[in-house]
């Protein structure tokens, strides 16, 4: 009975996001489906991450158990054979019984991608938020993010309705840089990447709501700090769509 | 009756190609039908390149001529507002009325991407060549590349039934370098550039199927050179698939 450790990426547009749903097609469906194949039983796997319909994930790790002595490279080529080429399994790893998928990761990084430009390249539309005008002031961004890094409460970046035990959650590192375009040279996107234990849901993109309004000019780069500290909901941006949000890697011990 | 200069990108996967066509959707066309829209009356585009079916660009050029009196900002406007978001002006200047995309072009750059990891990342996939294995030799392909520059007859290079009065043309540069993938960090991406004053049917992709023959070991980079000497079509490599092709840029005096 090995154990494997699947390491994915997936363009999470066409799906309902990773959790399987009463309707439509989710991403953990279609790879226990992938996986029930190559088995010849069912399996369920478990997901570090349960990203949200729409968003898209370079390094989603998810873990299993099967019946078939197989190695990790069939794995590989079992489950890719099966998926859509919008769903890619870039490494399978034979791991202890006893890995958890979720509650073994240490880390999660997240990575989010602003399109700044009033004309939306074509090539990196379903990727990006667009946001046209005016240019983001990024230096402002990125002393906003920076001041959201250490434990904190964070409360006020929760969706609403989503209650949960404790809003507190430790963040390593909160950065916002430029990017190349990867095609369009003449081109840059504003990228948000944050670090971090652990997440509340739609954290990333009500943190890239704010920092959008800082980076437009609507509130100074000191008030995310006050909006944290405040914990009220109210006081934060939009939640950023899902398009532009990549789930970029998990870490283990 | 102002004269303009339109530059734009494309996905070139759902097109028939830049050029009309008897059947099937083309840039020019869908160009041509916004541009319609605008002016009120039927307007005919000259596009720098034919780019084949599936070919994309990242800095195509065209000239029109329009009825209306409006300035390059409200041309760029009204075109992405009735085109697809797979194709996109990205500017608009008003030129002489002498200037012609095609005859006054000075040089064109043309791009290859090939993806050359055993697993075809989903976010790169509509704009890469996949060659998963084995690992290509860049630096060789690089030198066979670097011995095409100049002034040849690339007769060998052309598609087959293509003839033209001269096979003969100048290629400034000609090379092969590693490129980060925008999204996948761990990935890199064998890319093939060439600006050169013109081209013949095929003759990039026919020289990058040459290349990858090369990358794979199966022939000397100094055999390029010998291919290209001998004229004979029948020694060159496959012609590469079009959805690993862009148009990067048009030069003008």
């Amino acid at each position: 009975m090995p154990h494997f450790k699947l390491t994915l990426a997936y363009d999470g547009a066409p799906f309902v996001g990773w959790q399987r749903q009463a309707e439509g097609t989710s991403i953990q469906g279609i790879v226990e489906e992938a996986l029930a194949a190559l088995d010849g039983r069912e399996v369920v796997v478990t997901g570090a991450s349960r990203t949200d319909a729409g968003v898209h994930a370079l390094g989603q790790v998810a873990g299993c158990e099967l019946n078939r002595d197989v190695d990790g490279h069939t794995v590989i080529r079992a489950l890719n054979a099966r998926l859509p080429p919008t769903v890619r399994v870039l490494q399978a790893i034979e791991v202890a019984r006893s890995f958890h998928a979720r509650f073994d990761a240490t880390a999660k990084t997240y990575r989010y991608r602003i399109w700044n430009h009033e004309v939306l390249g074509p090539f990196e539309r379903a990727t990006v938020w667009h946001v046209p005008v005016p240019p983001l002031d990024a230096t402002a961004m990125d002393a906003a993010a920076r001041s959201l890094e250490g434990r904190h409460d964070f409360a006020a970046f929760q969706a609403t309705g989503a209650p949960t035990a404790s809003t507190e959650r430790v963040v390593f590192a909160s950065r916002v840089f430029i990017e190349a375009s990867r095609l369009e040279s003449d081109r840059s996107v504003v990228v948000y990447e944050v670090r971090g234990e652990g997440f509340l849901r739609h954290m990333v993109r009500t943190i890239v709501g704010t920092l959008v309004d800082v980076g437009r000019g609507r509130q100074p780069a000191e008030s995310v700090r006050e909006v944290l500290q405040s914990g009220d909901r109210s006081r934060v941006g939009r939640t950023a769509p899902a398009a532009g949000l990549f789930l970029v890697r998990v870490d283990y011990e």
